[in-house]
């Protein structure tokens, strides 16, 4: 797992639960500009590989609101840091579509190229911010009427856009491993 | 003159009125993402070098709002074509500073490396959008009481912060232009 936060590292190899074994390599990874987070992490990817020459997973996300033409997209880290949740429920003033998405794009890399699998979290831009878990956009971020912040880490880990994007990557991956012993 | 935009080439060449004979090569740069206007010209700079071999020149442009952290900062372009200015406005109701300035960075790029050299366009958020002319943010930036949509684009392109970064670069590459012929 490439990544600057070392946190993101332990998610990851938690999340695989010693079925796959990951090792953290923090390597600040150049992102070129793009508003589809798959691209961005096939970018991120290749990049990594070209440095390191092994196998390696890569991860982008985004978060995108409908009633603001997919804003802030590819920015949400920047979006976060400057205008914050304040800002958002001040954009989403008055707006009756409320509809959100977070998008994960885990890229793998190796000797064979790069494979994107995307994940992805659809909810409510909550009209007030609630709940103390979590960060970033998640006490304004609700399912059926829960926002993540208000959700236990625990289970957020399991149903989170992260969690979907690795679980595909995984699937495919413990397919492809099989397929190669058995041959 | 390395951009994916002809009109900007355009407004370039007419920038050096003859002094310097500017080419236009259309070439899509990868953006690498950065808060830093400079840092990205830059990359864009050695990018197209090593695909170009020639002296060239690139620019990258920001927008920067103070009470609001800096936003949209590098991705001025993708917040007009989302929130666009009614949502800046939104976000600027009740805040008292309305600072607010352009920055164009130019990347130029030769054997010996990369100078960036950067121009400023300082102004204030309007509280409501005046003025024809421009595009962008203009309707909404003041200087002196006036949108840069209410200033005829002649006057503009001399002021703006793309002719400051320009008129920085052309001056260095004159000086060093004619003490390579002194010598």
């Amino acid at each position: 797992m490439v990544t600057s936060n070392a946190n993101k590292a332990r998610e990851v190899a938690a999340f695989f639960g010693g079925l796959l074994e990951v090792t953290h390599v923090a390597l600040d990874l150049p992102e070129h500009r793009s508003e589809d987070v798959g691209e961005i992490a096939q970018g991120k990817a290749r990049f990594a590989y070209g440095q390191l020459n092994a196998p390696l997973i890569v991860d982008d996300t985004g978060f995108s609101i409908d009633a603001l033409a997919g804003f802030p997209g590819p920015y949400a880290a920047y979006v976060q840091k400057s205008i914050g949740n304040a800002g958002i429920l001040k954009l989403m003033e008055g707006k009756s579509d409320r509809t959100a998405r977070f998008t994960t794009a885990i890229a793998y890399a190796d000797a064979t190229g790069v494979r994107v699998f995307p994940g992805t979290l659809e909810g409510q831009i909550a009209h007030n911010p609630r709940g103390d878990g979590g960060f970033g956009y998640d006490p304004i971020f609700e399912i059926g009427g829960t926002t993540l912040a208000e959700i236990p880490m625990e289970e957020k880990s399991r149903m989170s856009h992260r969690a979907r994007a690795l679980a595909a990557f995984q699937d495919w991956f413990l397919q492809e491993h099989a397929a190669g012993q058995s041959k």
